[in-house]
């Protein structure tokens, strides 16, 4: 009986966990903790417990995920935190192009280098193999600078105002270009060989919609009526391009 | 005579100067001017310019475009504000929704009520014929809050993050629904009748993308071969899809 | 003494819960946990407890609400909101506007409306009994866009610069008016009829401060000798006007 | 001569320009222009125009105000910009308080110390006359923190939320209170001397609405029957306050 | 066994304590409570915890450290706010000046005026020794505008645009300055006696860089070789400054 | 003829105001112009008309810089942005190392690279001779995020809370290292051969200052027994140390 009672207990002290984050840093640095939930998995304090619990009661415990969600992630303590907290290793690595796109993106943001939290920066590397396309989408919080390290680009954005102009370029090695906030912007490689790009972007956390994926692969799927009247297609049409995602 | 000359045009040189809009007000309200070339048109002042140096000289005077381009739009003289500067008239009017979607958008924001600019905030009547959509989209600068007046309305929106989740509910007359900022959303009008909605947004510009017309639409035509890779179709239905933009 | 124990050690636990908001969106979405202490009231989790430890240690706990407030409210996890979270039913309701000014607002904001936590937008309906006015305040946080749905209203603000113009208007059904954040305004009803409006305001949680009410009807009561000066009227003036509120 | 009219008339046009300010820096300073039509005053360069002409042509020129107005002020050219830019002399001079509240306000704003354009901080001394308040206002756009330098000082502002909830202290010499944004809030000299304060506010351009004088000094009078349905009075002593301002 | 257990449980759930603060304000005031990490010491309510379960169970308690970080600070629940909450007492009083600069600051910021929390503002007293400065440091959070209570200073502060620009002034009572966010600026008491300023910040938590001994006294220390170049002085110059710190 | 000047001499006007910029984007984009001020240069259409004059009128002029500053720089047309607009070329060119700290950053930001105007963002290649270092220097508007192309280097910045903890780590090619906004910090090349490294930065203009140059270069010079006492070193050691930059 007391195990459930230290459970329950424990249980209701983990709900009690919460985090913060915020765009501006109000100190030196906020280093993302490891055990956010930000990171969506269990705390290992948790299992550790639940373990603990088990040897001594010998009760079954029913495993539970921690998870209380905020604006950001929470900090570490600022005497607890290491140099390698501010580092992420290995974006010299080639990403992996063999999927549907022939792209990959290695993202560096709040979620694998914890030291950016609060700092509104992130990079990222694009690999592209040849003729892979890094899909038109938007990043809903961020701005983009992009420099093609190797290879060749066909990059481009379309505004919203002026309506729909689409602003596009050829990008060789050493180019820098800039893709504004929200609006919807892609890269291809044009070139014989692989290409690789290297990107900032104006937020720890930039997030990434990817347009065909949104619309055609949404989870329930968006109705195929409205679909179909908004892209002005038969509604087979939808049904078919709703069928690959 | 050629001082009067001067004076006259050096008093419309001063009066067409475009200035700044700051997302947070740095005074009680700075009023959009009528001049701002935000509204891109041909400044008043300067074709009653040429059209006096017209009559005056007897020379032709080409027409040129008065365009200066800012982060967002001028202010009027605050001594010169008039209560109707805070004014817009008939949103209680229906909008057309004789088009491909069956809906009509009757947008109060700083460009027709000027002063909204500064304020952080905009309005929006949509009417539905039955069985139209306001087809899916995003706002890149602003989140949304909507209010069912008349009418059915299916409305949803696609997460990033669970990503593509696909969040949707009926609205019947008096619900409220929220759309988060940058998110792709849309709302059909499921009733029999016409439907009325209101919408509150969180930006006096808050921009629409429409990502049919964006991505199908653009203006030149985004590569048909990005396109046929990022939604998996042949590219002959890009092409068909296309032709209806 | 056990359960001393665990209530004692479940006192401090709950005194650890802290949420965070904050104004621009870090994540797609941060809908307001119900249990977010902004809500001010007990802890479901603490009460179930409190109960379970009553019914079985027989022992008296001594009810204790759990409060721990932070700048903004707490959000859900992500994987378990649902649509409604986004939702708010019956702003097409009328509001009880038998009250001494005879007017009712429904606000429909964070506390009413969970998914607005931290996109920056609200939304309120104001009811008018004939003559009834929304009597002068100030929104802290929000500038504020409204439009007549129904009736007639005499609509007005005061700047501080230029000092103490009052800026008026009469509005009619569709038209929509702007009054901008921090100045003070108000509504009255000058039609024959009830009067309907609905409003945006640019905050999840505009806040209100209501003049008269904050002024004369402050607890414990502003000290009367110094409205007397302010407003420059017999201290007799004051205290009448304070003994209505 | 007419070509150095037109380059002086054009060299003044370029320096007559009025720009914007932003509430955080996009460069280390950006000093308020003189000219600046934040200021609300002839352009001297205009003026000097105006009488060059009249000089040389003899011709009647109609003065014309110069005001160009934007959210904020304009800056001077940094390499005109001097160490005097940033000082305001004079702070420790006793302000004129002999007059219906028997205090004085001092302001060392962005009107009167230009260096602080951007820099989103102002200061202010406060002389209070024997039994002199500061009567209770709102600032729009910033927080107060103020400090006794001498006398003694009854000081309070009222919340919105708890509602109305009225928060009050005495302070004496070395004591700091602080004001929360949006806040109604008054001081009052208790002590038998003069009374100074300063504060320090979060704003280069913090605004302030003193309540009684917006409610009741209005130009033109807020409609009498809605204040007298506010604040609970007979219309008669609506007008008898508003007589007073 | 049981008390390792609510030790142990309870550790944990002390692990999970977080808190928020954010730059603008979202609600009417968000008071740091005392036992807020930010201030970094043991929980009260931790010790009277252990100090109980020292007393029932007669077993050794390792003391353990409460301390979660985010970015900010934890608030008080609004009704157990006071109007001390609001308070700082002895800005009046001279700080200790016998140091190597001579000269003392007592900061009042959110560490030691809890209301000021979101607040975007705080203030500081500066005291000089004849002789003594406020050596050369930055505000990385936070613009200054200090004024002169007391004696002559000599104030300046460096540009980086135009680049490292000295912009100085000799200051006497009563007068005003202003250093700009993030500038290395610094004072000097130039006077025969004892000089006093009172400072506003634009933060409620600007903090401090004391450039010499970020430089030269950092912990630990910061390559000589590396200093040595960007200093352009012989390494044993930088150990014997190292040295000094 | 007059006329065509005055026509033309508007059009010129009007071509070369300078508005401003603002940190968060209100429109899709609002590239810079290249006659912004920002770029402190003369207007080329105010020198051409200046020729035109001199041509035509055959009178001296005298020539005049047309310098017009405010919080950022103004935007051209959004109907005549190129694609180029948001080009830079040559980032992959190696920079000039051959100075006295044997590094050299090109910087691709609003100065360079106009479609960053208003996006926040901004990138530096940085190269390093063997041995050669990136001196201490702060960002005052930016947090930046580093990752080394080639070489290995030594990177490392200083703390003001906890105070002036130096936290160091050495990078090898692929690791990404992040400087919070505002810490001193600095990179060496510790390898054999030359190093490259690509930086991300969280603002148009992030700013630089270069501690040492600040501190002991600055035009003029900061008072020598200030630093003296600073640093704590004799007076000599300042002014040799002054005598270097």
């Amino acid at each position: 009986m007391m195990s459930r009672f230290i459970i329950f207990g424990f249980l209701l002290a983990t709900c009690s966990i919460a985090f913060a984050l915020d765009p501006s840093p109000l100190q030196d640095f906020c280093v993302a903790d490891p055990n956010s939930p930000g990171k969506d998995y269990i705390s290992q304090h948790m299992v550790l417990f639940a373990i603990f619990i088990d040897v001594h009661i010998h009760k079954k415990v029913s495993i539970f995920v921690y998870a209380v969600f905020v604006n950001g992630v929470v900090c570490k303590d600022a005497n607890l935190v290491q140099a390698d907290d501010f580092l992420f290793r290995g974006l010299h690595l080639m990403g992996n192009t063999s999927n549907d796109v022939g792209s990959n993106v290695t993202a560096v943001n709040v979620a694998s280098l914890p030291g950016l939290n609060t700092l509104g920066i992130s990079m990222a590397r694009i690999d592209f193999a040849p003729g892979g396309i890094n899909p038109p989408h938007t990043h809903p919080r961020a701005s983009e600078v992009l420099t093609v390290i190797e290879g060749r680009l066909l990059a481009g954005f379309v505004t919203s105002n002026p309506e729909n102009r689409f602003i596009t370029k050829v990008l060789v090695k050493g180019d820098v270009f800039a893709f504004p906030q929200g609006l919807i912007h892609f890269q291809k490689n044009i070139g014989k060989g692989y290409a690789i790009a290297i990107a900032g972007l104006s937020s720890q956390n930039p997030g990434v919609i990817t347009i065909a994926n949104a619309v055609f692969g949404s989870n329930p799927n968006t109705a195929g009526d409205v679909l179909a009247k908004a892209f002005q297609v038969d509604i087979k049409v939808v049904h078919q391009i709703q069928s690959k995602f």
